[in-house]
C-alpha cells in the first residue's frame, strides 16, 4: 500500500556527492540551463528522482517569482455551491502543481481585504475570487491586477468597474425565467427573499425583480433581505406569511435560504404549493428530495470552477495576453418540479 | 466603504528614506532587535504602519523558519461536514495570521502523499489531516512529524500506529447507539451500508457492527460498501431492497450515502419507516427536512475543527511540549426522529 517509505530533504549537495560533480552542475542540470552534457544531465535527473528530490518552492518563488500558490476567495464552504467550485478548481490546477490558499471571506469586505493583502505578500501566482461586495475593495483589486501584475479572475460575482476576467451566471435571465414562470401559472402576488444586499448576485436579482414591478402585485413587505442565511430567511419567510395580505408565491434567492424557508413552512404547517408556492435560485440536494420537490433555476458550479481555472491558467502561461479580457456569462438551467400551484 | 485605497510593496528602504536613517536601522527596529532607541523605534513603526508596510512572509519564512501556512487535508468539501470543519479551523487560525493550504485528497492515498510532500516543500508550520486511509502513508506521516518536526494533528480519522495528536468522534459508541436503538425497537434483520473500506471511520464502524453479529440476524448480502458516495449507496440500497429476504432496517454510514438511500427509497416507492427503517451516521440538512425526518447519531464538525486548531496552536507556540500527545475522543449525539418503525 505504501509507495515510498520516507521523505527526506534531499539537497543538491547530496545529488552532487553521489555523482562526484559540483553543486552548480547539478543546479544547472535540473534547471535546464546549458553547460551540462546531455548524458550527465540525464544521470543527474535520474539520481534526483531516485533520491526523491523536489525543488523548494519557497526558494524557487524568491528566485523565479513563482510560488505555485493560487489564492481563492469564497464567502463560505457550506451548502455545496462554493465547495463544488473550489473542488473543481483544485482538480483543474492540482496536476499542474498549483496549490490553493483558501480564503473564506464570510461576505465581509474587511476580511476580504485582509486576505488579499496576505495573498500579495505570499506572492501568489494568481487569484480567483467571488468578491464579498460589488463595490468594496475596488482599488485594492485594481492595484493587485495593475501594479502587482497578479492576474485576478472573478467567479460567480463581480466588483463593479474592475476590469478583469470573469465567469458568472446570467442572473438577470434566471430571475426573468422564475418570474415569467410564476406569471404563466397565474401568480401576481409574488414575494422575494433576496441574498445579502451588496453581494453582486443579490443586487442583480433584486434589480431584475424590480423591473417587473408593474407586471405583478408589488408590495414592499413581501421583499426581504434574507442575508444569505438560513436563519434570516426562515424569519423573513415567517414574517411574510404572517402578514395580513399574503403573496401566493415566494422567490427565494439562494439555496441556504431555501432550506430556511422549507423549515419555516414545515413549522407553520403550510402546505407547498397549496398554501404557498416556492421557487428557488440555485439547486441543492434538499430541493429534490423535499416533498414536494422544489422548482428552481440552477447554475453549474463544476463548470464555473473549471472555466475560472482555465482562464487563470491561460493568463499564467501567457503573461502577454494583454488587455483583452475573457468575460464569460453562463446560461442558467430551469428545473420545473412540483412546488408551484396553478392559480386561476 | 473602501478602507485603504491602494496596496504598494513598501520596502524597508522607503521607510528608511522617509526618516533619513539606514535600512538596517529600520530592519532592527521592526524585528525587535537592540541598537535602536525606543523613540526612533516608535517613529519607524509609525511610518511603517502609515505606509502600509507588511513583512514578506516568504523571506520571513526562509529566515525564521515560519511561513504562517497551515496545510489541511480533507477528503472533500461537499456535504457540509468537512466544509464546516475547514471553516471552523480557518476562523480559529485567521486572526493569528495563519493561512490554510487546502488539500482535498478525494480519499486517494496517492493524492494524499503528493499533497503531503508539497506541504513539506512549502514549509508549512503545521498540518491538520483527515487521512485518506487508516494504513497508507504511515511512514510519510512519521517522517514529517519526527524528521521534519512539522506538527501533525489528525481529525475525524487516524492512521493506525502514527503517534501524534488527534481529535476524533467515538465511532464505536455511535454504532452501538444505533444498533441498540434498532434492537430496542424490535429490529433484528439489520443491514449496513458502510463508507469506503480503508477509511478509518469505515473500519471502526464496520468492526463494531460485526461485534453484534450474534445479537442480530446477520446476512452478508445486507452489508455493502457504499464507497462514501451518493451514487454507490443508492445502488447498494436498491440491491439490498431487491434481495429475496430483506432487512427491516438499514444503518447508513455517512451523510452523502444517506442522501443516496433516500433518493433510492423515493424511486422504489418505499415508505420510510413502514417498508424500511433507516438510521444514519452524521446529521445533514436533508435528514431533518425529509419526510419523515431521519434518526441519526451526529458529530459536531465545528467542535472538531476548533479542538484540532487549538491543539495545533499549542504545538506551534510551545515546540517543547514533548512527546505527551493530546488525543481527544468526542461523544456523539443521538437524534431520535421518525425514520424507525416499531417491530413486534
Amino acid at each position: 500500500m505504501e509507495r515510498r517509505v520516507t521523505l527526506k530533504k534531499v539537497s543538491l549537495k547530496a545529488i552532487a556527492q553521489q555523482l562526484n560533480v559540483s553543486v552548480s552542475t547539478v543546479s544547472r542540470a535540473l534547471n535546464g540551463k546549458p553547460g551540462v552534457s546531455k548524458r550527465l544531465r540525464e544521470q543527474i535527473i535520474k539520481v534526483a528522482n531516485d533520491l526523491g528530490y523536489t525543488p523548494d518552492p519557497l526558494a524557487v518563488g524568491l528566485k523565479r517569482g513563482t510560488t505555485k500558490l493560487i489564492g481563492i476567495l469564497v464567502p463560505e464552504l457550506k451548502g455545496d455551491f462554493f465547495a463544488t467550485i473550489v473542488e473543481s478548481v483544485e482538480r483543474a490546477l492540482y496536476h499542474l502543481g498549483y496549490r490553493l490558499l483558501l480564503c473564506p471571506t464570510e461576505d465581509d469586505p474587511k476580511k476580504e481585504e485582509d486576505h488579499l493583502k496576505i495573498l500579495v505578500n505570499q506572492r501568489v501566482d494568481g487569484i480567483l475570487s467571488a468578491p464579498a461586495n460589488f463595490r468594496s475593495n475596488k482599488s485594492l483589486y485594481e492595484a493587485i491586477i495593475n501594479e502587482h501584475k497578479i492576474p485576478v479572475v472573478f467567479f460567480d460575482r463581480l466588483v463593479e468597474g474592475v476590469e478583469t476576467d470573469y465567469v458568472i451566471s446570467d442572473n438577470e435571465e434566471g430571475m426573468r425565467i422564475l418570474l415569467e414562470y410564476l406569471i404563466s401559472k397565474g401568480h401576481r402576488k409574488i414575494g422575494f427573499i433576496h441574498p445579502l444586499r451588496g453581494i453582486y448576485t443579490s443586487e442583480i436579482r433584486l434589480k431584475t425583480f424590480l423591473e417587473y414591478k408593474d407586471k405583478i402585485v408589488f408590495q414592499e413587505e413581501w421583499i426581504k433581505d434574507g442575508k444569505s442565511s438560513e436563519e434570516d430567511a426562515k424569519e423573513a419567510f415567517t414574517t411574510i406569511m404572517r402578514s395580513k395580505e399574503k403573496p401566493t408565491a415566494i422567490i427565494v434567492g439562494s439555496y441556504h435560504m431555501t432550506l430556511g424557508c422549507l423549515r419555516a413552512a414545515k413549522e407553520m404547517m403550510l402546505k407547498i404549493p397549496e398554501d404557498i408556492s416556492i421557487v428557488s435560485f440555485d439547486d441543492a440536494p434538499w430541493n429534490e428530495i423535499f416533498e414536494p420537490p422544489i422548482t428552481c433555476v440552477s447554475q453549474d458550479p463544476r463548470e464555473i470552477g473549471l472555466i475560472a481555472s482555465t482562464i487563470l491558467l491561460s493568463r499564467l502561461k501567457n503573461k502577454k495576453m494583454g488587455e483583452s479580457r475573457i468575460q464569460t456569462v453562463l446560461k442558467v438551467k430551469f428545473l420545473e418540479r412540483l412546488s408551484v400551484a396553478f392559480i386561476k
